[in-house]
């Protein structure tokens, strides 16, 4: 792999120099190294881009790494990754991805991710984005998650952009069955002139099923974001989602959840707040020696932590 | 008036047989009566079905009514009230709807209200809307409210949906400027196949201006009620929206609220929740020698007081 990837790798997948376990590293559309471990085995996808993974049953603590690197401009990489989970798994996928130009071109990574996790399947999906370099060439990001989780399957998604992204939009889908949870956490920071949108749609299927979802963002500079929200309850079923957003200079954020109620016995909460940091706070930080901006920047680490 | 008029004006309007004050009574597309008083001047409109209403500046503790009611099958009502409140006025608007068909045809009654307040003016509006009546014609109300509030002005709106409306789509929109509030208390009670649609849509385009949308709806029998509220804020300002739904029988309730924050000072909250009556509850009551079903009906009660 080339030096950008490398350095794109430390800082969205942890990398230090080589992966633990199960791994594919993909470069400008290409494989730049895998390798399959005794549980998960990584396979290419045979009717076009992307990859095909599968966990065996009962596959406790092990990881696996697909990070995906663009590192020039020119570069609109579409990828299709499918994950099986076998039964009563217990696995973390890191899926970190980078986008770098600084040619004038712009620079694109689309990775559409489909989970079909069996019974008592758990899945850690850790999901962190960058973008780096100069110059006028747009760099994006656009994550799509299936997510179908059946009977007492878990599925916990926590996403991260960091900073760099000019557009973004972000679409999770989930469908689940009996005692299935799916637990979002995403944390989404823009400035300049950069987009975020965040599109989520899950329906719960199955008694018992569960969706927690919990975003929160800053938006500085003239950035904009927006939040979209879809969650149907169609049987016995508890959903909560959580929208929190900060504004710093021009920043601006719409926030558009839904909740949808069929039955009698569907618990659907939304709570949703937009606001700049509370001056006391900063006041509060200032008053221990930190200067303004210090004092904004801690907040919003915090905040996003 | 006819007999069916006066029922309802009495659910409607608190009407006990006369008016204090100004009114007009609107009785299947026709005046059916009409007084003014000296500070509030009630005209038919030049150039359509309607009123102006011209409410003198300083008028303080006055009440104007203009109940609209459909008694009949066959009529599908249209008409445009357009209300000029004075500065530092303080007025009450009663505006009681109802519609009654037994003769198989269907009725509706769409009311469009425009409000125009004054510098500092503040208008209680009361807007009551029931249908009766049996047979297969549909009863429908579709008010559309559009609040324009100048400095200082301040519209409390009430409205309640009782019950028997079939279909009823409700829209409220607003533009408010420096300092002026928005208060919206709404209660909608659909049974049966009822469906109930709530839009609205406000901007807080004035420094220091607020809103306040308190949505509360019981679902019951095979009815459907959907939420959609959009609040703006452009500048420092303060929003907030609440719904919150209980689900009985086959209830569904859909639920979009949208936050739009372009404004660093906007501070906008949304809170929603869907649900059906807490088991234990109806238990509590049940205890104190309640059945089952007085212990529903009297916690109902209470949530839409």
């Amino acid at each position: 792999m080339n030096k950008t990837t490398e350095q794109i790798l430390r800082v969205v997948s942890g990398f230090t120099g080589k992966f633990e376990g199960a791994f594919n590293i993909r470069e400008d559309g290409k494989c730049a190294g895998r390798q399959s471990s005794k549980n998960i085995k990584i396979e290419s996808k045979e009717d076009g881009p992307g990859l095909v993974i599968h966990i065996k049953p009962n596959t406790k603590d092990e990881k696996v790494y697909i990070p995906a690197c663009v590192t020039h401009g020119a570069v609109d990489d579409l990828v299709y990754n499918d994950f099986y989970v076998g039964e009563n798994a217990d696995v973390t996928i890191v899926a970190g991805c980078g986008v770098h130009t600084d040619d004038g071109h712009d620079a694109r990574h689309n990775g559409i991710h489909r989970f079909f996790l069996e019974e008592n399947a758990h899945v850690l999906y850790e999901e962190k984005h960058i973008a780096t370099g100069k110059g006028g060439g747009l760099k994006r990001i656009d994550p799509v998650t299936d997510v179908n989780l059946k009977k007492g399957a878990v599925l916990e998604m926590d996403t991260i952009q960091l900073e760099g992204v000019d557009s973004s939009i972000r679409k999770t889908s989930g469908v689940l069955e009996e005692g299935a949870k799916l637990l979002v956490r995403e944390r989404i920071m823009t400035d300049g002139e950069e987009k975020a949108r965040t599109d989520f749609d899950v329906v719960l299927k199955g008694e018992n099923s569960k969706v927690d979802l919990i975003s929160r963002s800053v938006a500085k500079g003239n950035s904009y974001q927006e939040f979209n929200s879809k969650i149907n309850g169609e049987t016995k079923c508890k959903g909560h989602s959580e929208c929190d957003a900060i504004l710093v200079d021009n920043g601006s954020v719409s926030a558009s959840p839904s909740l949808i109620a069929s039955d009698i016995d569907a618990e659907l909460i939304h709570e949703a707040a937009i606001g700049k940091i509370a001056g006391e706070q900063i006041l509060k930080l200032q008053s221990l020696g930190l200067t303004k901006e210090e004092a904004e920047q801690k907040i919003i680490s915090g905040f996003l932590k």
